[in-house]
């Protein structure tokens, strides 16, 4: 849960479409951390994952204080890539705000491709997608 | 044309992706204006665009103190809807750092969807692309 | 309470400094609804608070994936004018992080300097500040 | 030089705060640059600079598509410290938005406390401040 505060807000009155995608990296590692592993050690172990492709549909806007609720699930896995499926909702009212989806790449800490450990590997199994996408 | 600066980067080393789409926002503006028309003014005339789809791909990573060409053109364009492409590049070099599209849709000052307006559809006439992509 | 998330972190590994004016600004409008009052309704209903001046001190830095704790006080306040303080710490350890101080005045809807309306003022009457600073 | 962005306006209308620390960093690199040294290749050589203190008064607020200019100079320079001024200017007026100072240490690549190395301190010799200031 994330409180729009007003750094994110633009002159439209809107928050401000990018912050949308700091907003599933937040959730990505709330997802990791749940099934038992710290993004923070993963890099530390010498893993480091990037994101290679993004994508948002913005449906309704987010506005000033809202509440925002950023449900997160891996999508696909392979050897070296692994996609995240987003569903941004108001809290309050559970609306839908966006939907996004973001592939991830593992490299080392010489910056090379490599493939993703197998112990991250099987806490990254894809999940069934919540009903209401 | 950008320069990375600091605050951009992130602990990996790079540019945090999230900012590419505030330099394909910098990118349009830009563009419209060279087309003659200054968002600014489009905005007190009472149009605003609003990004309804984004999609970036990641190719290389750009990096602290870059300087940053961003590419830009009308993909696409209907009665209320607008497609740009982008292709983000590393001036020095003339690299491909990532490519990206953005769909914006019109709204008036009640903030409801309308038509773009006649003499901005004008100046959005789609253009072939860049030959490069 | 707030997670350092990436987006945050610039590439020496630290959090970069500006991000500390988000903190404070996100404590000060929980400092608020903690006394009873929404910042968001008090937009609409037509006080504006905007800052004037910041002074923040660096003494630790703050790192990824840290929980970041920040406590916020009213320090000053004159019928125009009025200052918070805040202490920035790492919730874990509760080592210091930084402190800061900000100078907001009320602005009306015409974005002219204002009076901070009367029950705005009895909620922001200054309290002690916390010992430890 | 720097455009207003929208990523940088709030729904004030007004650019957020924050960023006039990034904008601060980005004079303070081109001061760096126009006195013959990159603060890219300083890292690069072992030598960091992290900010200790900063100070902004705001007095005008700079707002979208505004062009800005950001005037710096080093106010005091120790050992182990300097201190840069900045003059935030609107540039198509020449109105002084905001005045700021910032303090910097350096670090050697462990992150600890050291010098400034020689050469740097020569670059760095405090100017005389702009006269309107």
């Amino acid at each position: 849960m994330h409180r729009v505060n007003y750094s994110e807000t633009d002159q439209m009155g809107f928050v401000y479409h990018a912050n949308y995608l700091i907003w599933m990296d937040m959730a990505r590692t709330e997802h990791l951390r749940e099934r038992g592993m710290s993004y923070r050690d993963m890099e530390q172990q010498g893993t480091y994952l990037t994101v290679t492709d993004v994508h948002v549909r913005y449906r309704q806007p987010a506005r000033y204080d809202d509440m925002i609720r950023v449900r997160c699930w891996v999508r696909d896995l392979a050897s070296r890539r692994v996609i995240f499926g987003y569903a941004i909702e108001r809290a309050e009212t559970n609306e839908l705000l966006a939907t996004g989806e973001t592939s991830l790449i593992a490299l080392n800490p010489q910056q090379t491709l490599s493939r993703i450990p197998e112990h991250v590997c099987e806490l990254l199994e894809p999940t069934a997608d919540p009903v209401r996408l």
